[in-house]
């Protein structure tokens, strides 16, 4: 995500709390009354602008989306789009990934996205990468049993790299496709690197995996 | 494999029993005997005309190697290469992938090789791929505990069926290659498929998964 400078976004994120969640604390195990259903959640960890969790919700009304973003400067665009396309079943949460225990407790999440995740491709940043096992462990502390992780990216060495680390955590590979613009995946909705890095025709990994409740 | 017809082949592989084990079932759970030393046993199934193991058994004077090969046409060129190098680490069973628990019994075999298995990527034929789940098993039961597979092809629909698979049997992913000519990775040994369709630019996939004592 390329980081403008917006003075602005701080404030104009504070002026729309029922698009981003001022307070996400508060709502620890009680996701449901933000809202007003208990339809089951689904999180995107690093959600940048926000296009794939708008196309997402449009598509699927009776899933509750929620988009994190680190960066002010990248989740206003997001918050832009929110504002323009009214959907009851997205919010936005303006919060660091490492602290998804903080605002989620176990069961409040049905699935996890990960799309275009940084690649930290060097060894001694691995811990920073989305899939590392601590990662994979705060994933698990908000999932339901059986929940999911859903991952798509570009990068060869992260793609790599998480399907081991998915191994070693012991979870299921239940998809798997290696240039899924070119396999029969139906329902796809693109997120905004994907449209970049497949215009330039890099192929796009897609897995899904599974915790198991035998664990 | 194109399948020549060579009627002459059968008489051959008869002629060299020193290369082509004529009675394999016999060294069931004595494999040492035939080579004369205790070291550990790699097999390849579906080996071919043998230039993997030719190069591996080479480069590995250390390590038995058996190559598995059902079609008498193709493990006849195999043989060839053999009478010229004089591998003694080196020898070659004429049998059915589908019976390797006729000649091998647990604890026989450290590891076993799949290249460029034959894909059939026909759904009703699943059953037929090597990385199939009665075929995991027969591996498992003829393999050290913590025994591994070795798995290349250029097949990206046999690869992504494959590490589901493999998932889905509760081996580890230890070690993974979206573009094998193009990693980092030491040693490799090409066969005649990799050859031939790296030649063609197409990228070349590579895994090892583990057994798990585990399980
Ligand atoms: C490469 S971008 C991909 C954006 C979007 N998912 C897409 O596919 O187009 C990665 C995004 O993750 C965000 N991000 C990285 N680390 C994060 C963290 N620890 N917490 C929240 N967001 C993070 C970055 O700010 C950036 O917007
Ligand atoms: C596509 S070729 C690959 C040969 C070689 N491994 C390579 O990479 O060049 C697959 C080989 O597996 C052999 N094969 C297939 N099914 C087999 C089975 N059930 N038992 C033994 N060999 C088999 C075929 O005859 C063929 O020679």
């Amino acid at each position: 995500m390329r980081l403008r400078n917006k003075p602005w976004a701080k404030e104009m994120l504070a002026q729309y709390p029922q698009y981003v969640i001022p307070n996400p604390e508060e709502y620890k195990g009680k996701w449901s009354e933000v809202f007003g259903n208990t339809n089951p959640l689904h999180i995107e960890v690093g959600t940048g602008k926000g296009q794939f969790l708008v196309g997402m919700a449009k598509q699927n009304p009776h899933i509750n989306y929620i988009g994190i973003e680190l960066y002010e400067s990248v989740i206003v665009s997001a918050l832009e789009r929110l504002i323009k396309e009214e959907l009851p079943n997205l919010k936005l949460l303006n919060v660091n990934a490492n602290e998804l225990e903080k605002y989620f407790t176990k069961n409040d999440v049905a699935r996890v996205y990960l799309n275009f995740s940084d690649p930290w491709p060097k060894t001694r940043h691995e811990k920073r990468r989305l899939t590392y096992k601590t990662f994979l462990r705060s994933y698990e502390n908000i999932l339901v049993d059986g929940g999911e992780i859903h991952f798509k990216t570009d990068n060869q060495g992260l793609f790599e790299y998480s399907l081991m680390s998915f191994s070693e955590y012991g979870l299921l590979l239940k998809f798997l496709s290696l240039d899924l613009h070119k396999s029969n995946f139906e329902g796809n909705v693109m997120t905004e690197y994907e449209e970049k890095f497949s215009q330039r025709g890099q192929r796009i990994y897609r897995c899904e995996v599974k915790y198991l409740n035998e664990k």
